[in-house]
């Protein structure tokens, strides 16, 4: 992979359907991450909205697995592979990348508080000498509002020092746009990309030299925040960034966005099952459902294609 | 198992050694396990101190059933089997089941935050309908400081009116004594067995109708921690109470506590290489090392048969 081969724009965090025994459901994930694909968004699995902490070692390989012998480009995959375990980062990371993903995305280790820039260095350069493939690619996952460790500048400028190729971005789901501003100008320059954490930020990240954004709502609304991206210097940019707000707050202003996301699928593709959440989770009420449902065809809100690619 | 055969008493979150690869050292291991086991503390392998979320679902397995293999009798021991994915929880804890272990300590899952009692439940659940063994007693593990996620008196009561039998207490690492006692006060009377999650409450808990403690310092100062839990309601357990907290303050109060239990060990031991932590964690410095051993000497610690232990 040359650098002018780095994957760009914007990518899915791909949801885990799950059957009526809450194992991972292969053939509906495969369906929709080719629908995914056709919408123009690359493949982002097992992140945080993948349910991917709620699944083992072994689901993780296996849904990976599938997916590759489906045919789906993996050049349009960046599979989450950051544990608490250095080990199973390592492995899973190993994986991906003899399999041909263009990337990485990377959490840091999430179950010690408060620990040090040394210590998530010390994390990140094990995984890629233990890996030790020219190939890696390591986008750095910073989601403090969920992982609560973070991941700062400082680190940031650490491991590109070092590793200047194997480090090729970050996912800055903090919420905060100041954290991805100071990203940017701090490291865009270098190579480093900057995916914004949902496409909220997607305008201004275009707009200050990011690379895209890899966003929850990219599961259903993939086509238009994918429009944006190639269109961000058109003059109806801004507008376009609206109507993506609105929508992406139908799913996540008042309900758990994992299980908005889940249960709009569920809806426009017909197929109840896909509503199902694992445990720690919670799949919406029905009448959460109804009220979703209700707000998505106020806003005459599609999934065009979805119904024909989970039943083809 | 019985009731009347509960493991109570103190158990040590048995820290795990690393050898130069940072690779689990079985024969450390087991060398420390039969040292705590001889200085009267039952063994929570894998809990936080263990670093166990650091280690992969296959390291623990070969670890525990190393442990096994060793003759270390399973009714000392009550291993760590909570993780984020539901199938790893159930897994390890079948797996614990069928090996005889008196119990198992069981994190919530971690990663999501601000998740419902409803699925905190459900994931309790699930796991105690898969692993579908009368022999299972889990012990719930709150600990907010490090997991963030809780377990409520609401989610105890609930669990606890469903599975009488299977929930069989808590370790209550909330370092919070209103939240123990609590606990205490709402389900000790029916045999839900309450462990402080330190020997600063050992005490206070035994006082008030508690099972014991499991704590870090366990691993260093077992047989002072499990005097004073033999010897609660004698006239000096105030002045023992005093002691054991002197010696915790040693090692939990400038340092991290994981680094500096390695550490004590390395230096009691005479082996170096015990001091390795995995990342994210950090060892101590040299010069903290040297700190920690000269406030040791200053309070006259020791580990007794700990060198002997480690080099049979």
């Amino acid at each position: 992979m040359s650098k002018t081969q780095r994957i760009k724009g914007v990518l899915a965090p791909v949801v885990t359907p799950f059957d009526k025994d809450l194992n991972p459901d292969i053939a509906r994930f495969i369906a929709h991450c080719k629908w995914l694909i056709s919408q123009g968004s690359g493949l982002a699995a097992f992140g945080t909205n993948s349910e991917a902490n709620s699944l083992s070692f072994n689901e993780r390989i296996a849904l990976l697995d599938s997916l590759l012998a489906s045919g789906v480009d993996p050049s349009r995959m960046m599979p989450g592979t950051g544990c608490c375990a250095l080990t199973d980062s390592v492995r899973l990371t190993e994986h991906a990348v003899k399999a041909g993903c263009a990337g990485v995305l990377m959490l840091p280790p999430f179950y010690y508080k408060g620990v040090s820039d040394e210590g998530l260095y010390r994390n990140y350069s094990e995984i890629i000498e233990r890996v030790g493939d020219d190939r890696l690619r390591i986008y750095l996952y910073h989601i403090p509002p969920v992982a609560v460790v973070g991941i700062t500048p400082k680190l940031v400028e650490r491991l590109l020092k070092k590793y200047p190729t194997a480090i090729a971005g970050m996912k800055d789901s903090s919420g905060d746009w100041n954290n991805t501003k100071t990203m940017l100008n701090n490291f865009a320059k270098s190579g480093f990309d900057v995916f914004a954490g949902s496409e909220s930020f997607l305008l201004a990240n275009m707009q200050n030299g990011g690379a895209g954004c890899i966003s929850a709502t990219a599961n259903v609304n993939p086509a238009a925040i994918d429009k944006l991206y190639r269109e961000w210097q058109n003059p109806d940019a801004e507008a376009q960034q609206k109507a993506l707000d609105i929508a992406r707050n139908t799913f996540g202003k008042k309900y758990l966005m994992i299980a908005a996301l889940k249960a709009s699928i569920a809806h426009y593709s017909g197929d109840a099952q896909w509503a199902t959440v694992r445990p720690p989770l919670l799949e919406l009420t029905k009448e959460e459902m109804a009220t979703l449902t209700a707000e998505l065809k106020a806003i005459k809100f599609e999934m065009p294609g979805l119904k024909e690619a989970q039943t083809a």
